[in-house]
This record gives C-alpha cells, structure tokens and sequence, in this order.
C-alpha cells in the first residue's frame, strides 16, 4: 500500500466481507492517457481528452445502434480502489464524510461512472471525452445516457 | 426461464463466460412498490414513487454527509436479468439492436443506474424517487449525482 492510499486521522475502516454475491466479467478496457492515479482528473470533463473504450468479443456485436447516440454511461471496474472504508477525509484535516456522499474511487463496490460524448464509434471500440480513469481500467458496463434514451419498445401503463 | 425470457428472432446470444474478474458485495436492498418486473416502469421517473433504500452493516456510517444532497446515482444489481444477449429485439419485430445501445436489464454485467431524488436520509435508509427495479433489488453503490458534485479535496492542476 503507497502512502496516500494509508488510513488516515478520522477515517473509518469496516473490511469487505469475504462473500461473493455476484460476480463480474470484464468487458474490455478503457485507454486513457492517464498513467498514474496523480494524473488523473477528480472528474471527467466532457471537454477533456479523447480516450478509447475497446471491447472485447464476443460483445463487439453489442455496440450496434450506439451511433445514433451522442452520450453515454461508461462503467468500470476501480482496480486499484480501496473497498474498505466507510467515512474518508478527503481533505486529510480529520473531518470524514461518509462514503456515499463521495464520488471518490474507494468504495464497497468500487464501480466508476461517467457521462461521456461519444466522438465515433468503431468495429468493437468507442472513442468519447469524459473520462477519469486509469489507463487499462477494465470496463464492464456503457448504456446510452438516460437523459436522451427513449425505450424502442412499447411504453407500458405506467409510462 | 418464462416465455418472456426466451431469445427472440433477430437476437444474438453471447455465453458469459465462467470466470470472476471481480466480486461484487450487496450492501443493502431497495423497497419498491414493484412486485414483479411486468409492474416495473421501462425507466425511473423523477415524480414516480417514494422507494426505500435499506443499508445493511458495516456500511450505514457511509451515509454521513448525503443528506447535504438533492440528487445521487443508485447502482444496483439486476437479478433476474439475463447475460448471454448482445443483440436485443426490444419490440419483438425480428429487428434486432446493440445490448450496448439499450438501456435493457439483460446485459452481461446487469449493473442497473438510475439517477434518484434524495427525499429524505434516516439511520441506515434512503427514501427517494426515480427507481425503476423490483423489490427487493441488491444494492451495490449509492453516490453524490455528478452534476451537483464539488470533490472536497483540493482540486488538482487539471481541474
């Protein structure tokens, strides 16, 4: 473990129970041009650098429809995260906040989210800007933006 | 495997393969007033109705500080979701669109998102609006909405 990832003054540790209660395949990887976690950004800006989603068979055959769309929810596996910590100070300064009033990468189930713009979408790729992750980091999920997705099938009653 | 579940014309199948790149822990379950998926809504409506989001421990001190929030992403596991499908025919038309480009529950990783309204935030629950999932979902994550997101730590030279 590297220095800034020790426990630090006023953070709480609760260790990850050791069950697997559902497990999750990799799907591919991010390419970003962020090496290191330092050169990450907090956050992903849609202005920032164009980065690669590459899929891996056999879900290539997946990404058929996705140009129709100009946004999308890119999620991906935190491999480097924590997953035991409930309360964290993200300013080390001995006041915590709970884990789930933060976006921060340590979590029970380190899952990273972004909202990203799709640039172009090629044979069993996706290059978008949004992104704040690791170069290499496993991808596992990447669903068109629910702010501009219309279900195609029909509306049900409650619609 | 209901009727509805069987792979219609025009879908492609994919078999998830066995392995576990990464174990997921539900942290918790979601009380919805949706008893079967026919009762569920295709996508969670901000003005739908007050859903309960139960923590289990050791993960109910992580609620600290969410109440200072209107909105947060819920992140959730989709259990009676199929994985094998990458080209789904959401009107049963022969037509078939990319698993990647539909926002469908059957997808290899059956992570559900729906971006929530915080009612209110007790002892170890959540009440919101904006869920679409069945009760008795499996929790994995629960976080600030991005777009009101300010990280607390100090921003760093990209930001």
């Amino acid at each position: 473990m590297s220095a800034k990832d020790r426990t630090r003054p006023g953070e709480i540790e609760a260790a990850l129970p050791e069950r697997t209660d559902a497990r999750v395949v990799f799907i591919g990887r991010i390419r970003t041009p962020f090496k290191t976690r330092d050169e990450c950004p907090r956050q992903g800006r849609i202005d920032g650098p164009v980065c690669r989603i590459e899929i891996d068979e056999p879900w290539r055959a997946a990404l058929k429809g996705l140009e129709h769309y100009t946004r999308a929810e890119a999620l991906y596996w935190l491999h480097e995260a924590r997953r035991d910590l409930v309360r964290q100070s993200p300013k080390s300064d001995g006041r915590s906040i709970g884990t789930f009033a933060l976006r921060s990468p340590n979590r029970p189930n380190p899952i990273g989210l972004s909202l990203v713009e799709i640039v172009s979408v090629e044979e069993g790729a996706v290059n978008v800007r949004g992104l704040d992750c690791l170069d290499g980091t496993p991808l596992i999920d990447l669903k068109p933006d629910s702010c501009a997705y219309t279900p195609p099938a029909n509306p049900k009653k409650d619609a």
